[in-house]
């Protein structure tokens, strides 16, 4: 499991670097290079091997949350990106005429809100600041004037700044109240112990923590929630339907509809990688070595984080532009991808901002091989990574 | 663009074998070993080089269905499985209030409806035998009675049967009613000729006959049908919703979520291999090379098409089933799987069929080997592949 780069250029691409560059990004991520390999392999839709390959995945999937279907969890495989999967979950598991209160704090909790509003289900949305982690109590009391919702949507790890929301807190209100629990756990899943006591429903994606390639997300959801949904006909979409994907699962192995075979593979091999490291114990361990590297090293060099560390996950960093006229984020961006290093745009509202991510195959030696560059690019361009305007610091 | 199997096993998965099985089924399909080795690099999401072959993509699929930006048509790749594509040009491209007649003679026919009915669409299906294909006149005095129909969706090869519906001629009454005309051409764009005139949308996937592998789908649509779903905010979901997907590539170059970035490597170099063997002339020389081929080799032996030979595509053959005893699919179908040839099961309603696929990266020489393959194995199981029952035949 050592990070080897592509030893050779890929067959019919315009990419002039005889090796891949190394992404610092929220994903699609840095991959092993045999998870790259395990895709160059054809395989029929109906396929005995691919139902065992099916099964391995949904399998280890629920084995990395810390259940099994045992004790009442389903995992659903579902093609597309993540959103896909976000958007599945909403339309599937809302009830008709139900009311879903979304907590945001970023772009990904108002993504949410919108695929609820464009399905034509009924949002309360719960809104703070996007450096602030969502507040039990906030929620609670909006739960109590709110008797018509049904459903509580949150995000983890909010890509937007990096922000870790306290879903365990969250969860005991949103329990307590008795309505259905679904997290957002894309960027976190297999970063973080996930607590699952008061959830109901999580979802996440292949291109994440796992290692793998983007083309499917899963939703992991209790056995009783899916079988509601299907009873009481909830789906809202024929191609995003749980419910139905879940049947097609359990009965024949397969995807009702074409999968994402190649990738299927290589998550396969992603995820017996991640058994490997030591499941979620051994990637916390290496993304917060990561993580510590990372921040040590930006700090030393005057760089400025744009959220308070105890609010910060070890997923993804935000650190706010210099506002010193000879740093512009397409330049630096350039230089560093030039050197091979992918860093990422902000997405932070009002605050002019860049992110790196701590995630996918990728070691403290890379971080710092990172920070060598950062700290060239920034000698080269000549700007002060510490002079940030004062109003945009939190 | 030979053949060449894959010279290793993959890592990291269990397959016994040292070479890809030969895929005749009508998708995921076998692809050139150039095309998977694509796949093998990580690309970031954000990355100019991205967006260069996101370009390169939508520029060459308008060039293959034989038009181009200039002349008003718009290419939108979403991420899924094709279904999610034909999802997506339904819940984007029919009016709020709209009503879809959809023609249907089989599976995805049905398919087609299911998924505008779910999506709160107003569906009117007018229905054709799983062997008849689609009456203009038909349709004409359908739409005739039926003036709230705003649109009016089909399928151009039935891969339940591989049933060829004539998209010129309906596409000419549908034309001639006032209707928006949406054709789900899944398995015939690349294959066959299509005349864009009174078609408005048209739908495919990355893994039929361009021969990519399987992780997004591609809409094609008139710009002015596209802006007008956009100002009319037609669509019913935000992660299917056409318009904003098809301005996230105009503004920004990217998808809007995450993008199946190793697909699209490997599909890029499907479309080069694609235009190198003279694009749809070249491709469908070749499967009609092949179709000729199994056709000949099969009746031959005896076998019983399902279809007579005028309403035939030259994508995907169905057979009829033995009525012998000796004969049961599965024996059949894992008999030739262990050879390395890998058939599909049927799907009529009724009839007990099996279907061969023509298409991906298959030659008349694999033809003839999987022919042989298929007389090794009646021979073996011992029954007669002429022993049909006379109802089933049409």
């Amino acid at each position: 499991m050592t990070n080897t780069p592509n030893p050779q250029p890929p067959h019919g691409t315009d990419f002039p670097s005889a090796h891949d560059p190394l992404l610092f990004t929220p994903g699609p991520l840095t991959t092993s290079l045999k998870v790259k390999q395990a895709m160059a392999y054809d395989i029929g839709a109906w396929d005995a091997p691919l139902k065992s390959l099916i099964k391995e995945i949904r399998d280890g999937l629920l084995t990395a949350l810390g259940t099994s279907q045992a004790q009442g969890w389903e995992c659903v495989l579902m093609q597309g990106s993540g959103s896909f999967s976000v958007e599945a979950a909403v339309v599937s598991l809302v009830p008709t005429h139900g009311k879903i209160a979304v907590v945001t704090n970023g772009a990904y909790g108002q993504r949410f809100i919108k695929i609820a509003e464009m399905a034509g289900i009924e949002v309360l949305p719960i809104v703070f600041a996007e450096n602030q982690p969502a507040e039990a109590k906030v929620i609670a009391s909006m739960l109590a004037e709110n008797p018509d919702v049904t459903t509580v949507g949150i995000i983890h790890c909010e890509t937007t700044t990096g922000l870790l929301n306290n879903i365990q807190a969250v969860g005991e209100v949103v329990n307590s109240a008795g309505k259905t629990y679904i997290v957002d756990a894309m960027s976190s899943f297999g970063a973080y112990d996930i607590d699952i006591t008061n959830i109901d429903a999580l979802i996440s994606s292949a291109n994440k923590c796992i290692e793998g390639v983007p083309g499917f997300g899963f939703v992991f959801s209790r056995k009783a929630l899916l079988q509601a949904s299907g009873e009481g006909s909830w789906a809202r979409s024929h191609s995003l339907d749980l419910y139905d994907q879940w049947i097609g699962f359990e009965k024949g192995g397969k995807f009702r509809f074409t999968p994402p075979n190649q990738v299927l593979l290589g998550f396969q091999q992603a995820l017996r990688e991640f058994f490997a490291e030591g499941g979620v114990a051994g990637r916390k361990a290496r993304y917060q070595d990561n993580y510590q590297t990372l921040i040590a090293g930006m700090t030393a060099q005057g760089f400025v984080p744009f959220l308070e560390t105890e609010k910060q996950s070890h997923i993804i960093n935000t650190f706010l532009c210099p506002a010193d006229d000879n740093y512009d984020f397409l330049t630096f961006y350039n230089k560093l991808s030039d050197r091979g290093f992918v860093i990422y745009p902000g997405k932070v509202t009002g605050s002019e901002c860049f992110r790196i991510g701590n995630i996918g195959r990728l070691y403290p030696r890379d971080i710092s091989s990172l920070l060598n560059a950062i700290e060239g690019v920034t000698q080269d361009m000549n700007f002060d990574p510490s002079h940030v305007a004062i109003s945009a610091t939190v």
